[in-house]
């Protein structure tokens, strides 16, 4: 069994956010226990990650110290973290396998995912990226060709664009090492952001891509048995909020989007996992679960979580 | 034919030593020329790459900005790099493979590599690393714990431990990626400072490894037939800056280090990177060269550059 684990960029800070080199080195810990559970199952297990928080900090020091250093564009704070987070995460991983007895590798790579250059979401930024100004400090960087809209009470932030993910391009290399026994960190933040130019070039753009849809693209390049989107509840909820608040637990792929197009997983960030889930159960014909950390292993055997399963054939 | 490519981080800057990020991008189009080159000849080639420059850059943000962002550590900075240059190099290698027609994937891992936490450079940090700082600013950033020394008129400078290379941690993935066909790059900065704590956990350590010895370690490593460390000229020089400068070509590992001991490599640059080449000839019992770029593909065919080889056997 192949199972691709999406962790949030929040899962790599403190309980109460924080995202300090130490939080994220203990957060990568207690997540990489719970990897550790599924690989002493026999699961072959691919990790991606958000990397929200992180990229948020590097983009306060690079307009910080864009006086003196030159900023790096945002496909480069990406690519920053994912060498940062691929890196404690295979210590913690290392660490948990041996505690187990367990002899087998981690390896994290640099990926890039390719978008469309022409994709609509350039012409229209709508991802809030790093922190908030005041705003004549937000317009200098508007200046300077950034987009920045007014937030109300707390002040202006940058939007940028979250393009669709058309393919992974490094899912050759993830597929290759996972083969080859290893658990394998890749396509972190949704994957560095690249362009394919009119002559066949590569290049990064300035962008970010939403890393459940990224994850979903490569647990289906990389063929997996199931997508586990983690995030901070054990399920996706009906009717969130309110007194007849439901737990889901296995559900076809129709009757979760029914769920989704009523309108159940609006608020909050539920919403684009579970419209990630939609679209890797529905391409792949295989399982898609969203669950937290400590029910993974219990979902993998179908004992926990909310369970998107393909729809019944008709026979 | 296997080998190991070890470029400088300044081979990743312009001309005239700027690390803009445009500037990278142009730099390691002109070295993936190089490298498809080689590929095209049917050489396996791992490259491993500098960083200075670019640490450079992270710390001097890291120092403006820490009254608003907590600053990550030096072994981060490393990790950033490895997540950027792999993005450049792997597109720009892509292109230089494309235009040849030739259909090798390339790949980028983080690469993590062990050195001791015991090492006597923790005690002595002695590696310049990042801006140039009036004494009472570094004084500042003394008082939280770095080391930072008086270097005359141009100011204080930070020193940092720079620890000798035990092992590289991801050696296995990266033979793993070379064998199935892959251009790898890795172990960029000499690798990511980690340590073995006493009960068997990985952590990151403030250090920076010479990026030439960790170069030597992972062709041994990893077993190419060649390292070749790229620097800005086609040779090492006997007599360097005398009327009597002559340039080396082939020699034994025997010769040349009686050439370094005589102290025909001591200024700039170039002991460093005879010293990798001789520890890894001796222990590989393979050719290391020295030489520029546009001399690689001769270089390989053993017909350019200093290319030191092991000491005949006795007959």
């Amino acid at each position: 069994m192949r199972i691709l684990l999406a962790l949030g960029g929040n899962a790599m800070t403190s309980p109460d956010g924080k995202a300090r080199p130490e939080d994220q080195i203990a957060a990568a810990k207690q997540a990489m226990e719970a990897v550790a559970d599924l690989v002493a199952e026999g699961i072959e297990v691919v990790i991606t990650h958000g990397n929200g928080p992180q990229v948020g900090n590097i983009l306060v020091k690079n307009e910080i110290a864009a006086h003196v250093v030159p900023p790096v564009p945002l496909d480069w704070c990406g690519a920053q973290t994912q060498g940062t987070l691929g890196d404690i995460l295979m210590n913690a991983l290392d660490a948990a396998l041996a505690a187990r007895g367990i002899d087998r590798p981690s390896a994290a790579l640099v990926t890039r995912t390719r978008v469309d250059p022409d994709d609509p979401a350039f012409a229209t930024p709508s991802k809030p990226v790093g922190r908030y100004l005041p705003e004549d400090e937000a317009r200098k960087m508007m200046d300077h060709g950034e987009t920045w809209e007014d937030r109300g009470e707390r002040g202006w932030r940058r939007v940028v664009a979250s393009p669709e993910p058309l393919e992974v391009l490094d899912a050759r290399a993830v597929a290759t090492l996972v083969d080859a026994g290893y658990v394998v960190i890749a396509n972190g933040g949704g994957g560095i952001p690249t362009v394919r130019e009119a002559d066949g070039t590569l290049a990064g753009i300035e962008a970010v891509i939403d890393k459940d849809l990224g994850a979903a693209l490569l647990a289906h390049s990389v063929e997996v048995d199931m997508l586990v989107i983690a995030t901070d509840v054990a399920h996706a909820v009906l009717g969130f909020g309110t007194p007849q608040a439901q737990d889901i637990g296995e559900v076809t792929l129709d009757q979760m989007r029914e769920y989704a197009e009523a309108g159940h997983f609006a608020g909050g960030s539920m919403g684009p996992k579970v419209e990630a889930l939609l679209r890797y159960v529905e391409q792949s014909g295989r399982r898609g679960v969203i669950t937290d950390l400590s029910s993974i292993l219990l979902a993998a055997a179908g004992q926990a979580g909310t369970i998107v399963v393909p729809n019944r054939k008709e026979s």
